[in-house]
């Protein structure tokens, strides 16, 4: 699965650096911001589809036609928890209708999102141990449409809100269990603090299934769970550590910045975009 | 070790309920806050040291001699890392001060603060590599004391910043390298996302280490990474369930209730403490 996020880059692009819309998409819309990613010479770009939906699919193939740009992830399909009866079979089919899309816009891979428990639920065991089942069904679906089926834990403080899974083990343990076409993305904010983290990173690139490496970075303090991100270095993760623990692993794919900040989300984008651009150089070297 | 920590709980109390000052804290001082817990018959309490030097350590001694109640917890020693030199040497002698005191209070365990990072060092494993080493002369002294090395993994959200034990299995990983005299404190709100909780409970219970079990509850939306913890049965938290797990592990001591919140902080303390002990009957049993 590396070879696919590695091939989908363009050769000519030295750099390997791809956007995702997230950072800047309070101030640009999907036109605005693959023009302004393809100015900057990016590797590539992550999309959002109520973003697509926004300036319309056609609008939205011919301007990613036009750029050049690689689409690395799509987000997203879920969530796929939380629901009983023909709610649960409807989120089901939303999430295959969410991967026909990725198919489309030749995206490397679709971020599954799990959602959060229902109201009044409090069974975390029970939904962990119905979610290999349920992402059985949705693997098929992506395998035939030819997209990478990506898990991505979230930190534990969005559990029961907005995922069940957790830990990078949890979703290697996953994987292991649905077999190929299914990988992990590595989004630092979620995962550095685990003292698991460089093991997993290792079992996850043994098996070859890590599909992307996302950055941002932990402030302390950090005033909001959802929308306190930092920018890469302005916080205390080791970023530069676990890039290489990524590389060490095997990954040859690119780095993918994705800040979700109401601070920065009330900048130019522009700035927001060099600074991260920077940033990256910097810290990772891309 | 769990049997001392059911030997301190007197045997003439029924009710198997701790509370812990931080609950009340902001309304209610030392004195004033036990005399509260004896008039509820409570079976113990933990305590902080800040709080005993606001009223003396003689007064403090003579309130809770004449309560009759047991002191479970001393919060705190710590934190131990953080620092170099002179000033790391300080740390783990006023750790050492603190865990000398707990003992004076005849406190079950004293709550072992790890404390989070440095300014501008990142290097989590750095730090978490000589842990075990900076807790084994702290064990020692804690043995010598005769009193218990209580280590309580905090929630992600405060890695780097409170701590750098993130996951009950680090810490019983911890305990295994330290030997006798050291436990865990498994705090819900801490630990209940974790997908590994009711193997590391289970693990913690077969090597006799469980010397608390702290309840409170985890709110959706968390509004403060810090004093935003929920009243039992306000969150998400499947308390029964891991009660049961505690039980089943062979934990034999009190449910202890502690409650860092703004919202309950301008609360009338009494109500805060009825309403807590109401809510420990009805999903504990206790």
């Amino acid at each position: 699965m590396p070879e696919r996020t590695e091939a989908i880059i363009r050769p000519d692009v030295a750099c390997r650096l791809v956007m995702n819309h997230a950072t800047v998409r309070e101030t640009m819309d999907m036109a605005a911001f693959v023009d302004a990613c393809a100015r900057r010479d990016l590797a590539g770009v992550s999309i959002w589809g109520e973003e697509i939906d926004r300036i319309g699919e056609d609008r939205a193939h011919r301007i990613l036609k036009d750029s050049g740009l690689a689409v690395l992830g799509y987000n997203r399909a879920g969530p796929v928890i939380g629901a009983a009866g023909a709610q649960a079979a409807s989120r089901l089919d939303a999430a295959r209708r969410e991967i026909e899309r990725a198919a489309r816009f030749g995206a490397d891979h679709v971020m599954l999102f799990t959602g959060g428990l229902p109201a009044g639920d409090k069974d975390l065991g029970a939904h962990r141990a119905r979610l290999g089942e349920m992402l059985a069904g949705l693997l098929d679906h992506a395998r035939a449409c030819g997209v990478g089926l990506a898990l991505e834990p979230l930190h534990p403080m969005l559990c029961g809100d907005r995922t069940i899974l957790t830990s990078l083990g949890d979703a290697n343990d996953l994987c292991d269990r649905l077999g190929p076409g299914v990988g992990v993305v590595v989004d630092v904010y979620h995962v550095w603090w685990d003292a698991r983290l460089e093991h997993e990173i290792a079992r996850a690139g043994a098996a070859g299934r890590i599909l992307g490496f996302h950055v941002n970075d932990w402030l302390v303090p950090t005033r909001d769970i959802l929308r306190d991100r930092g920018m890469m270095g302005d916080g205390i993760i080791d970023l530069a550590g676990i890039w290489r623990q990524v590389r060490m692993a095997g990954f040859g794919g690119p780095v993918e910045v994705e800040i979700f900040s109401d601070a920065w989300a009330g900048r130019e984008p522009d700035e927001v975009l060099d600074t991260a651009i920077e940033r990256c150089r910097s810290i990772f070297a891309v």
